[in-house]
């Protein structure tokens, strides 16, 4: 562990400065000459912070060398992306065909790669299987049904971990923990013994290695890790116990929180790796199991706070004594977490000012609905038509989810780097939005 | 108006029944012959219901011959469904290039057709312009600078309309007066004498004509319709004796809810159109004003309860004593509106049963978040893996808010009519799911 801030700690990329024309730069890439050269609005992702997040990560979980990093991939599926991951061995945690497919593009095989969901289909399945995926994450008894039809239409044993709920539930700052969870996913505690008698007696095609639980979104809490260990922890020794059969890997997700505001205060992933090790030792130590191989499954933690989305600002509203709207060029489509989840967000004025006026003011988006408003109550300086706006943690989240509502094209991405910048999402065209339409 | 059952007033679309062989038909297609032949999931717009919706728009406002029907395409903007509107006279509201675009890619003019919005961009400005848009819907004092600027530089004088905030709000079943509006959208009443002053003594390439007031959406209420047409021809009166300017042309939106649910209980369009018409006669005999032209922009309406959205039942989970949740091939993806708004749907297993033996169940989509579940507690005929399920009111919203999340297909449309089904929108495909990724 070493001295610096974390990314998921800073709400800005790593090197974030005021350069000499007054604008915002961030590793080395002035935004105001970003926003003119691939227009506005425009994702931006910094190479140095996600490579410094993956590494974290790795240095983190170093003392536990039987860990297998994957990247959530849900957070942020683009082939460049994918590909610095993979180049630092990050493997990833895939969640459907077009996840494989985007994956297969950039080249990537699928030997480090873990197939979740509640829900995926034959085809999804055989696809994987075809494209020799590493282990599927078999939600639930008609999955282990089907999976085992496929793999034994293919000649196959195929590799697995059963998802389970642990009992633990926690989002932002919220953890509960309860008897039986009221999810879509998973296998209840309940059901995992009838899970494995299926697969030792029936479903000879499916090699059970491993048990896995996601627990939220966001945590700003350490010790649902430590429960989470502990948990899966026993209930390998219990299947151990009862089976005869002594699984070797365990998943313990992901759902480390960021930093969107100044309010937000979520653990080092050293913290995090920390508690969950030595839950990790102490529990093998006291139920006498081989340390497993332990698989990490990072998503906004580790793109999020590399990622700044760039916007120009047109029109401006005051209503005395009420609010003041700076409307933007992109909003809900390009970001939906602030209609969705009511997220919150910080935000500059990325061109230089001379003076410091700072004014309380709302983001408005640029959609036709009321609630599309990107921040509300924000302090800027003096924003202005024409100026820049820069947002700061859309690296996760916002691409992956963002739409064409109001047939607005999605924006680019470029991917910054020591002064250089590249496309690597190029704009949608309007060619495009209409290339599906029959007339 | 006839005794018929008004689409927004019906859950279903007009002619559903079940067929001989137990499953839902609707136009004489029958739901699973649909879904086999397409694939699920899928977007089904029945033709039928949407031409009576249109025609019954246009009937119900026919005692007042100075009206224009425009879609307000931001609820469902595709070629084929803006043609068959177009066919019977209706013209639209825009609120973005690509939605200009997809009009003129189906060969459509925009002779009427209306642009809105909050923050349009001088490209889009231009591009409508450029393609002799009937009249802009200004919403704000710098959109009026830059667009007499575009004007000016065209050589043209642009009609417009001003947007204002009438100071009615309504949302579903609430109905709010303020004095002033704290709106994104739109010139409050108290800026719009700096702005007509403005336009008379410097926009000269802005030619005023009418003001538009839209007052929200999925709308229970009458009398706000009654109050939006009184406010805004006070305002034109007002106007009139202090500028001495008479406008011709005003707008009312749209808004009219629909029933999603049997909890939904709109007023049909006859009864809005009633309201309007006798508030418009009304208050412009007592303010001695020339009957305006009238605008009307219906969207959800119109369009909504000729959808529904097919889908594939795969896993089923059984929570003993807490929930059966059934999950489907889609969710927040091709519909976004159960996580953003907490909207409710209505739905049927559309293949035949034998027995009816209903049950309580959760319909979880296959979306790799907790959130995703397009159905809360709904009572369902013996749902199993494999089921078609037909959920009903998907036609606004839904296709046009969708998007990639997960790295999920969009799906495909059909259009049924009368035992016949046609392609309108094609299924995504893999290959366009990574068309933009630069590597």
């Amino acid at each position: 562990m070493d001295n610096n801030i974390f990314p998921n700690q800073s709400i800005k990329p790593i090197d974030t400065k005021i350069n000499q024309k007054g604008n915002i730069e961030i590793s080395g890439c002035d935004l105001v000459e970003l926003a003119k050269e691939f227009k506005t609005p425009l994702y931006v992702m910094d190479k140095k912070t996600l490579l410094k997040m993956a590494l974290d990560y790795k240095e983190a979980f170093s003392s536990y060398p039987k860990t297998k990093m994957l990247f959530a991939s849900k957070a942020l599926m683009t082939g460049a992306i994918a590909q610095i991951l993979n180049s630092v061995g990050f493997g990833f945690d895939v969640v459907s065909m077009g996840e494989i497919y985007t994956l297969l593009n950039a080249k990537i095989n699928l030997k480090n790669t873990s197939f979740n969901g509640n829900n995926k289909s034959i085809e999804e399945l055989e696809f994987a299987l075809d494209n020799d995926i590493d282990h599927i994450s078999v939600d639930n008894f008609y999955e282990l049904k089907i999976l085992n039809e496929i793999a034994k239409n293919k000649n196959k044993v195929q590799k697995i971990h059963l998802r389970i709920t642990p009992g633990i539930e926690c989002h932002t700052h919220e953890y509960i923990q309860t008897g039986q969870l009221d999810s879509k996913f998973g296998f209840d505690l309940s059901m995992i013994d009838s899970a494995i008698e299926l697969i030792l007696n029936e479903y000879k095609n499916l090699n059970l290695v491993g048990l896995h639980a996601h627990i939220g979104s966001q945590i700003f809490e350490t010790k649902v890790y430590e429960d989470a260990a502990k948990i899966v922890l026993e209930e390998i020794k219990r299947i151990k116990d009862k089976f005869n059969t002594e699984l070797s890997e365990i998943n313990l997700g992901g759902g480390l929180g960021i930093t969107y505001t100044k309010e937000d205060n979520p653990p080092s992933v050293f913290e995090i790796a920390k508690i969950i090790i030595n839950s990790i030792n102490s529990n093998c130590e006291r139920l006498n199991l081989e340390k497993p191989m332990l698989y990490i499954e990072p998503g906004r933690s580790l793109v999020c706070s590399a990622g700044v989305s760039l916007y120009t600002i047109g029109s401006i509203k005051e209503i005395e004594n009420i609010r003041k709207y700076i409307a933007v060029d992109g909003g809900m489509a390009d970001n939906p977490r602030p209609s969705m989840y009511s997220a919150k967000y910080s935000a500059e004025i990325a061109n230089g000012k001379k003076e410091n006026k700072p004014e309380v003011v709302t983001v408005a988006g640029k959609f036709c609905e009321s609630g599309d408003i990107l921040i509300k109550d924000i302090e800027l300086n003096q924003p202005n038509s024409g100026d820049i706006l820069c947002v700061y943690d859309t690296g996760a989240y916002c691409y992956s989810m963002s739409s064409n509502y109001n047939r607005v094209l999605k924006p680019a991405m470029v991917l910054i780097d020591d002064g250089k910048a590249k496309l690597i999402i190029k704009r949608q065209t309007l060619e495009q939005l209409v290339q599906n339409d029959v007339i």
